[in-house]
């Protein structure tokens, strides 16, 4: 007979497989350091995840974090509003705003179309993506998606829902990543390079 | 000015950093998972993890994880108690009881010596052990600890310690592991493993 974990500790290892990127195993030796928390520690995070939803709200109006109540783009004045960037997580706002080189506004869709995950286009809310195209008076959507097929999908299907609005559409470019050497480029990323070459 | 992530979930970042080979990125990933999942989930793990001690509590006597309240080891009328296998986890007894090739009871000590991260071998309750040993009768003690050198420390320890008792004293053995190829074993396990050479 093998000996079976507890109970308890088999549903925490349960939820913390749903993590990404983390394995039975990993989950395991997750659940056992947090057997090894304090109380103190362990209370303290257990009201934090209890909570979560309430202490990070999501801004109704573009679904980015927020902190004390205001969404730090929506109710800002030195924002451009004529530009409107789509992101697929409240986290890209923070690789965005890293790179210092965007001022516009942002709208968070709730997911990428993934059909299979069941991550269907319906769910995207385009109605209230053209009300804040509408309302803020954009006058460029930048699409900055993943580079991957869903992102691709995502980004097609937003171009062709939005193409009848008086509104500059474009998309973050493809191409070597800095420092990136021709040596060890993969032949997609070249190729889409190559074919967005740029005037030097 | 850097865009911050919002109070709270920086405090969760911190929790989830402490688990083990989780950095910050990583954290930061846990994180956002954590934004995704649904509400119930959260409460029902967020009450888990508050109150994760007293659902999954350890046995008095040897420190295994218990169940429904009694030991299945130090309870048990059939594991063979002139046996006493010291681990440094509760989580080794899985790893050795899945080996099915052994029948004694078990003593989990608190930590592997370690004194640069404050772990001291005063918090060794070698008066447990001791305890432990007369009142089972055990004839045999098997110290399986890592083979590191918080392992070796902790296994010279309490061999000096528990050297006025009448045991046996045996520590797991060291060797080339079941698969493995002279060519690409390291030198300090072939050195163990020619040192500890066996009758054939």
């Amino acid at each position: 007979m093998t000996l079976k974990f507890p109970r308890e500790l088999e549903i925490l290892i349960a939820h913390l497989r749903k993590l990404p990127g983390v394995g039975i195993r990993t989950a395991e030796r997750f659940a056992f350091a947090f057997l090894d928390y304090p109380k103190t520690d362990l209370g303290a995070l257990g009201q934090l995840l209890i909570h979560l939803h309430e202490k990070i709200p999501l801004c109704l109006e573009c679904g980015c974090l927020t902190d004390e109540g205001a969404c730090p783009f929506c109710a800002s004045k030195t924002r451009d509003r004529a530009q409107l960037c789509i992101i697929a997580s409240p986290r890209d706002v923070f690789a965005i705003e890293s790179t210092a080189t965007y001022c516009g506004l942002y709208y968070v869709i709730e997911h990428l179309l993934s059909p299979l995950d069941g991550r269907h286009a319906e769910k995207i809310n385009v109605q209230k993506i053209e009300a804040k195209i509408t309302s803020c008076g954009t006058q460029e959507v930048i699409l900055a998606f993943d580079s991957t097929l869903e992102g691709d999908a995502t980004a097609l299907y937003l171009k062709n829902r939005l193409a009848h609005l008086p509104v500059h559409i474009s998309r973050l470019a493809f191409g070597l990543p800095v420092g990136g050497s021709l040596e060890y480029i993969d032949s997609g990323t070249l190729a889409r390079s190559l074919k967005g070459r740029q005037v030097f």
